[in-house]
């Protein structure tokens, strides 16, 4: 089959590799009908997760047919259309019992495309199939199931959820790419009083707007807006960048909540000698995708509006393409 | 009467000053049978916080009997024994209604002996007598009681409560002064499975291992020590300093808890280099005291024992000597 | 003034009577602009309620103009437009300390029309006002504000909070008058997957397909709909009836909620040889009013429309004319 | 082997029958070292539950040595001493994924010694081997490790977790057979002020006391105890009687929380015309076991001692006259 396959830092080139086959009992092999470029691929391209060797399949988020299965995986069956989580759960220890699956201590979380060959290929295996896949709703458009693979489960699970927020809040979402996006549309389930989307790019800002940000600004209006009141009640960090950090200390109200999403390669400043007595409570965190199966459902009752977070596709042989497009936007990549 | 006042950095005098009266409606005047000297008092005393000005009278923690009420104070009266919060609360504003009395807007939150004139003294005006007092339970000694005006609130508000402790948990407390100590004392009411005190002071570490901690031991033997499990399930930072803020999160495990009740002069380096894909919670806060009564029941029944956290008593008079011992412990100042 | 008064079971009359005044120095007097009547109004009138005596004016939902204020009275001032909260509270006891108006012990709770005289009058005098107004946002509609005197924070707190709506939930209502009408519509701000209501009365069930509800159906209907899934996540009883109760019990699934809004004048059968291995939590309670300042913003930030709830009004010397519409739906009766 | 075999109403007989095989791969046979007879094998030899045929080998409880594992069970191996829950869970559907095993809808829940043959036998097939044993840590009793399977964890889950009980609660417990007495052990590591045990029988009474209740009396005194205070925090419904139902919903406070344990034949009253207006919470539930690993914890880590709730062993073969006396109090049945 053909692979895109990372040759060391700033290498990757779509190579024809071995087909995957099962290999443990617990296995599944899915045919990729669509996968994506995720932010952390462009980590890796940079060389700054030295955990991945060359000669890894990359990519952790894909759809597609089973065809496949070990004989110890009893929920998915070949011929099933899947959700491949980009966390992996083996299902046993005591992280995956509490659905902690990004915490798995048994082999598993978050190992597609990093430790193990990957997603963005024609085939790939899925290590404890049971705990890492879910049957794709038949009313689910393919560019939109793919989102569940690890996108929306990370906006909703660290950033909404941990973040706490409620009808009446106003949040602010630091950072408007694909992740910070999502959080703006999932946080939209709980009715907050408004949701204020920062970034310094204005198309992303426009983006933001077209996806229900009831403002969307650059980082330097921000203090003044909410000068006004206590400071806002949530803030999602979605940018992985120090400053963003410190603006996110900066903005939330006493009693309020930071919700860290981004995926940060350097340290930031807490500035605790004015935090320490401002009752703030930060949070970080990996995602585990045990809200998949909510967000399906929210989704197919119609309480969930996701199809325009999905801008670019791809046919899967251009997949070194839409690693260029995708400094832009998430780049869906569909099977041609 | 007599009061400790502050005449700008490094120099406090036992003074003759005008014995306070009511002024507000809302006040009550109080005559102080026992206080004691916190640590934030050699904070002021070092000049690190400004909004003290010269001629205030320091503390904001004290035991007495009311000796006069404005007329609008309802829920005590001249001749009760009672317990003077750290924390002034209006009673009315948003914050208030919450319990959130640390951030109260309307007047109130840590003023005393910081904004107005504070405890130190022979005499003390409180504002908002009847939101910032509590009755004396008649079974309680003075030396334990003036430990409900912020140590003890403190400790189980900001480390304990905030921190999560549970039945079974692994709990570390790094700093253990006064407020470190007390966090020992009210963990142990959850029935942690351990709690482990960090401090680089021997007397400080003997002193937690007679107050209940299971071990007491130097920074560098914790992570050794820890090594064979997950991390810590609560860290409480109860140091006040940037390198014990960074053992913290370097100590607690996956989905714990980090409550800080420190309070800092300057920033700490938050590793999100690490920590973006920990799970961990990070709390900060300022007393509320709204914990008080509840903790007097659990002491008066029987459930929370706290004396051994006096060590030393001085007579009113002997304030200046207090300052001085201090630096070792915690040190309540008796009327004589 | 004029004033509803009642006289014993079947009796009340439009009286002349005496204003209002200031009696304690936490009074406050308000001009009736808008009042409503009750389903409670119905039960003394019947004379289920005996403590009620003969010669007490009726109501506890009001909106109006502040005309006087004792001399404690701080958050409000004549001229101020109010809502009068049906529970009075003393904002010092413990109860009203945890924000549990409702179970006041310090001479509050719900009085007003019960132990005093109440708001179906031109004048009503509110005792402790500090805690039992809040000021009415300027662009409320007057039929509008007078429903956060006890309606909605009544089908909010009881129904939808106790009961822990959530994103994705079925939600049974039973029973459609306007406190059911009321959930429906609160209900709605966690994102549910589906509001169903219940009731026997078909203009009802119109009213709650009107007003929000996914479906509207007789109880008979009800088992059947739910029979291809777990059962109800949350079922709300807002008819205060033995068999609306029993309902509830047999739709509610495994792990779900039972939330008791209905007044009940009767006791119900808990089939417990059912229920005892269900996991099933079932809360009942009367409304405390402190989610009024919320759900006013979520109304004013227009996450929450309620104007459709108010379909009768009349002028104020109509108040007997009301009481006989009443039976039908809720009717706020406006000053002419 | 020799197994207690059910042979309709009122007749049990500790027969020969075929030694248990793996049957699915799945499972694991476990030779049974402790098994206790439970108050629910009383409702079954009473024919009360008509899903046991005859025939069924009874009980749910046990300890003992793992024999044989199908090929998917991989968390345990010959030779292992495990503890098996009395519930069975399938691992996979949804109840299981939120830990809510007794609900299991994938062939689990409770089942051993009701819907196929249980643990009061030599050897007994446990379904689901790797979700419905735990391994016995290697310092517990035998006599000790077998509450686990069971009564510890319904006591904590069901009473002490469902009622929230926390510290400085008052806590009654209605019923001090042997799974009351376990809710006043496990209720007592959260530290409430008190926890009153009570019984119609004087030597259950003792039991109470013994065990660590602060008060153990007959239930007309209950009322007299309380008149003072508003009531209890937590009840716990521990005698699966309606009268002791409404003892419960009696004693309770405003606010406070009913939690059942008690399995029930017949329905009871539930006095709505009085709870509609108490903030009352009622929680139902079969047990889970999910907390019985960390309940090992906290026995092992010696913050809960549990010894003395053990006051009889028999050897296996005279199981029937266990259950003679099993009457009296829980009676774990050692292999000889």
């Amino acid at each position: 089959m053909r692979a895109l396959v990372y040759h060391g830092p700033g290498q990757i080139a779509w190579d024809k590799v071995m087909d995957p086959t099962v290999e443990d009992p617990t296995d599944a092999i899915v045919r990729v009908d669509a996968t994506t470029v995720c932010g952390t691929d462009l980590h890796i391209l940079r060389g700054e997760l030295p955990e991945v060797k060359p000669g890894t399949v990359l990519g952790h988020e894909a759809v597609g047919e089973v065809m496949d299965v070990g004989r110890e995986v009893h929920s998915i069956a070949p011929g099933d259309q899947v959700i491949v989580s980009s966390v992996t759960a083996c299902g046993h220890c005591r992280s995956c019992r509490d659905n902690a699956f990004g915490q798995c201590r048994g082999g598993g979380g978050w190992i597609l495309g990093d430790l193990v060959n990957g997603t963005q290929a024609e085939f790939v295996r899925v290590p404890f199939a049971d705990y890492s896949t879910r049957r794709t709703p038949g009313t689910l458009a393919l560019d939109d199931a793919v989102l569940f693979s690890e996108l929306l489960p990370t906006a909703y699970e660290i950033g909404v959820r941990n973040g706490h927020v409620s009808p009446g809040d106003t949040v602010v979402v630091v950072g408007a790419g694909p992740i910070g996006l999502a959080a703006v549309m999932t946080a939209r389930i709980y009715s907050p009083r408004r949701i204020i989307a920062v970034d310094l790019s204005s198309s992303r800002l426009e983006a933001a707007g077209r996806l229900g940000a009831d403002s969307a600004e650059l980082p330097g209006r921000l203090m003044a807006d909410l000068a006004d009141g206590p400071g806002a009640d949530v803030v999602i960090e979605a940018a992985g960048d120090p400053d963003g950090f410190v603006l996110c200390t900066r903005v939330v109200r006493s009693g309020g909540h930071i919700a860290n999403i981004g995926m940060h390669g350097k340290p930031a400043t807490l500035h605790l000698e004015a935090l320490w007595r401002k009752n703030v409570t930060i949070s970080t965190g990996q995602v585990d995708t045990s809200s998949t199966p909510w967000l399906l459902d929210l989704v197919t009752s119609g309480r969930l509006h996701i199809s325009p977070l999905v801008t670019h596709t791809f046919g899967l042989s251009r997949m070194e393409d839409a690693y260029e497009v995708f400094r832009k936007i998430s780049s869906p990549v569909r099977r041609s």
